[in-house]
């Protein structure tokens, strides 16, 4: 119970497909190990990994897949988090089996305005059906989807009820103040994660664990650099560059534009087929996110991974 | 093709729980069987059903449930909706194989924002995907929950694309403007529910085909009347005294209240269960939800199933 929590920069992986939406296993593993080698660890099963339109047998599957093919198991955050309980159960159970870091969880997310009372409720059923020490749950806070925020009370109270089982949190609040107001709690190993890079200097600044980030997708040997040099003289200058990638990025729609720079740099087309209801970039638009990558020194053969 | 929507009063069928959050499949048939007694069809699987609270497997052995229990199939609008493809398309090809009266489908309703487009090719590959013709799919528009709104464009073009197969839509919005705007189209072979009887007497009068309402689970005769029965003269009176009791369920929060008046009505405790992170009344809160009951003569006891 002991184990300290996960830190630094993790990417919400991109899920491949093929044309006909089947997923893509060998190029999962290979983008995975692609970003092991760029620095940064996996948060699988993420948002920008469209995670919520894969079943949970597709989940397990591919979680079984990459194991497999020799990713270390403490490397890996899946996100496991569903509206149903038993599928949150059932993927987490397999997470903890496969002896992987964490296991990022949203809170069930049809229902809207429930209590914390409900929440709470709900993260406890998790944690004591999956009923094993070693889970590590990195509570996932997303508003601005999910519409079901978490509380710091709500959080509080998980920590002490289930000490080291609850390990932290990724804020994609896109609010410091939420992030600073929960590092300024100061809960005993409990891993604060930016859930944007944007807000990585002042998260490590603040005592925080690092980042979750759609653009550690894209862009993660820069992430992790300043991640690691954070106290650099050129921090700011790196978090500005940071910055100005990921405003292209979020300007041309964050999942299909990462696809489309994934699949220009590797000449892979597929890269670009999404799940519905999210939709590919169409051709102009690829153009027009391209261009603008250039305009910021972003060089999208970098992107191509190396197998 | 040419087979008629379906029309009347449909309740979402609450979803009964043993202690330890399994689902009581005898009590949901004898549940089932009691409404349609009350002149009521069966919307299971819907908001007030819990049914993004179950997983995609407990949803296909209730349904065969059922209908090896004698439920006559073409009663059932089973809820088919969720944010993956492939579990929708399961479960939309089981209430096709049984011959059901049609699914009602939720949009994907994780990813928020999503554009026409993207629900339109969701709609499209579920329906392709299933791949029957006897395949009736019923919109479900309710933005207050799901955050993902359907507009009139997208379900013009729905039925367009698949006419006879876009059936209908439960309109879930709250606002009787969007309704009324449906209704203005003049879709031929459209039917459109009202989410709540609260619009039963407008709808019927505006040309609407009836309601889907929670509380249609606790008080299905009384609805069931106003529809047969909305050019009769006392149809305003009828109507008054549906939102008086409607009024009540709504103060104590709907689907707990709902199945705190099941549980006192039929002595099964059990019936107050629900899935987190929905929460069972307390006692002191179902003790003033039965006195609020008495006082607009509403008799729980009638809600006793007949077995």
């Amino acid at each position: 119970m002991t184990r300290k929590p996960m830190s630094g920069v993790l990417s919400p992986v991109l899920t491949p497909f093929n044309a006909d939406l089947s997923v893509d296993a060998p190029r999962f593993l290979a983008q995975c190990r692609w970003l092991l080698s760029q620095d940064v660890q996996l948060a699988i099963f993420g948002t920008n990994s469209e995670a919520t339109s894969l079943t949970v047998a597709e989940k397990t599957e591919l979680l079984d897949s990459v194991i497999a093919g020799g990713i270390p198991p403490e490397t890996l955050m899946p996100g496991t988090g569903s509206c149903t309980l038993a599928d949150t159960v059932a993927l987490s159970r397999a997470v903890v089996g496969h002896g992987c870091g964490g296991a990022l969880m949203l809170p069930p997310f049809y229902y809207k305005g429930v209590s914390d009372d409900g929440l709470f409720a709900y993260f406890s059923e998790v944690i004591e059906r999956v009923g094993d020490g070693d889970l590590r749950v990195y509570l996932y806070h997303i508003p601005p989807v999910s519409q079901v925020p978490l509380s710091h009370d709500l959080i509080e109270r998980l920590i002490r009820a289930y000490p080291g089982v609850i390990a932290g949190i990724k804020d994609s609040s896109g609010d410091w103040a939420n992030t600073q107001g929960m590092l300024d709690r100061q809960w005993e190993d409990f891993a604060v994660f930016a859930g944007s890079e944007t807000f990585l200097l002042q998260n490590m600044r603040a005592g925080g664990a690092g980042c979750i980030s759609a653009t550690a997708n894209v862009n993660p040997a820069a992430i992790s650099r300043l991640y690691a040099g954070w106290q650099a003289p050129d921090a700011e200058a790196q978090q500005a560059q940071l910055d100005r990638v990921r405003a292209v990025f979020q300007k041309h729609a964050m999942i299909p534009a990462m696809k489309a720079a994934v699949a220009a740099g590797s000449g892979h087309a597929d890269w670009r087929v999404l799940r519905p209801p999210l939709m590919a970039l169409e051709d102009a638009q690829s153009a027009a996110l391209l261009a603008d990558l250039e305009t910021v020194g972003f060089d999208v053969t970098r992107l191509a991974p190396q197998g």
